[in-house]
């Protein structure tokens, strides 16, 4: 493959990796509001608009998420400074499951409206999440790991403060969707408190 | 989180924020065709295309809505040279609510079209018309208080103006909204002819 | 307006309009595949896709029209290197005609599918095309003129050359539809030929 | 046209080509998740989500190979640096290709789904791969030959390599195809394999 002329030793820089991930999750981001459903051209709107709630939780919840994801992944790439072949591919696969998000999100917001099978749509949402984070660690285990692909100048310990928050991610994740098998609407309502709490200033007091 | 080891006192660079946003705001923006409802694939199709009138008509006032935003961003960031991690999050809420625009211009052009409960829809639209003016001001503050991410040679004194006349988006927006009560199909217009009013040049003389 | 503090003489770069434009036309000529019909999910699926045809013509038209438009505003910024706030709101208002073009992209697809009012749909089709070209020139008579925004070394002669071609555009474009409004087919098919002729090598002989 | 007074000689930068490529590279891969098809608003969820399984395999293969292909473009364009308008033309057709691949995922997702008329189905679904190999193939030679558009420090051995591994992508797609002709989901699934196993680091050893 051509790529192998590439520059080898160092890998190659990051600017177009980081510009295709700003593509996709602005997309992804984007395309949720395609996931509210219209109300009916006539009828009473008032109340169309009020029993469509769960569409406005799940499109809050998932557009603050991804929101979290692109700071997380933007914060990341302020200490990686170049790029292989293989973390491109790892990189890809992790956009897999964000740009997958828009499709639970659809799907829970219909079953909270309709209350048919609701756990089921609330723990399928749950695991997208699993997913994501899950591969948000590959992610930065890849970069991180032996200092692969990190500037020279970070400084370890803070790194490893960073891998174990990261860590917490799939696991509060997983919490949250072993809750929704019981309580879907309380396990929905958990990753919108998540997202509202990770947004705050609060989640990164030195920030 | 690894984003503690990043530059604190001055902050980070903006380039992926601006990236970032030029995205969710080039997305939303061309997402508004698909809200312009298709005719039927038979019948007279000059009747079915003038009977949409209210498409194109919300299609022109959010297109240059979202327009002006993306300039106002645009603007905005030639005076902020530096972010925050809480910047980003500001800045991710303030995309959230831009994002969500296709959904209530979708509903104000199906209802001025079928005439039903058309102030709902346009109150509706103006609210979100509000919302996103009212995190702009909220962006502009948090930037701009104390000068906190502002460029050293910005002058002060333009920057007052610049903070009166953004104050003015969600009162302008509110005032409209009340207006769509009584009048919606007047609301409406109005949202359009503000829309056009801000694109012109008069709108800012010395540019 | 905070812009009122930006650099005003020379006006300011163009690296955002760029990556703005670039976005909404990327996005503008991906989403044309959404308005090629998808065949029913049962029943002979080799004739559903022969039946859509028009599909296909209207996809590849489109989407070479958007390219060009593309390649065109990227060698037009070669030769511009400064922006201004007017010229940023012409800019969005040239895009939202480009933006525009899925939907009669879709219904000229639908028309020529059913044969139901395919003049109307290819004029209207036409009409789109004329109003993108005529934007464009707009674009590039507020650049041009007396240099406005060109860079100091660009060369006058090539530029009267450019600017006569560009003419063509809009009358080309009206010519076609003028000849939708008998032969529809024909029209359409002028159209993917202007596309075709003016994407290949040969429109340009010294590139 | 204005493109003739630009530099000639040795063609311009590349900066909006690739971003104007990831754009719709990044937007053809997000829209994939609008064609795996939303189960009812009610009935059994878990059901409805696991009679999908053809639409989850096409949007994963989708996926990656759009992946590829945007990692593939990424390496290439570490090797050349300018541009002319003829190759800017040719990127929009490969492109053009790209962007069609959520229409043919979405019809192979139906038909495997449904079990009516599937080879017809992952036939043109194969075809669209080979067109896509095809035009990157066109690409890299317009690029390649006699080192055209490539930087003058590019070593030639690896270059020979690379073309000889490029060339094997529209083979392979085909002989695919033709697999897909009597066994559909065979064929299928060697798209997903193929592009697992090109993703996957051992597909390029020395990276």
């Amino acid at each position: 493959m051509p790529g192998e002329s590439a520059p080898r030793g160092e890998g190659f820089e990051t600017r177009r990796l980081e510009a295709f991930a700003d593509g996709v999750l602005a997309i992804a981001i984007t395309l949720l509001v395609l996931g509210v459903q219209l109300p009916g051209q006539t009828g009473d709107l008032v109340a169309a608009l009020a029993s469509r709630w769960p569409s406005y939780v799940a499109y809050v919840t998932s557009f603050l998420t991804i929101g979290i994801i692109w700071v997380n992944h933007h914060l990341l790439f302020t200490l990686i400074d170049r790029t292989t072949r293989t973390f491109l591919m790892v990189n890809v696969i992790f956009l897999m499951t964000v740009a997958f998000l828009p499709y639970p999100t659809a799907i829970v917001a219909q079953r909270l409206a309709s209350g048919s099978d609701e756990a089921a749509a609330a723990v399928f949402y749950g695991l997208t999440m699993v997913a994501i984070a899950l591969m948000f660690n590959v992610l930065w285990e890849y970069a991180s790991r032996e200092g692969r692909l990190l500037r020279a100048d970070v400084d370890r310990s803070s790194l490893r403060r960073g891998t174990l928050s990261y860590r917490l991610g799939p696991i509060t994740y997983l919490v949250c969707s072993a809750v929704s098998v019981w309580l879907p609407l309380v396990g929905v309502l958990l990753f919108a408190a998540l997202a509202v709490f990770w947004i705050l200033p609060i989640s990164s007091p030195a920030n």
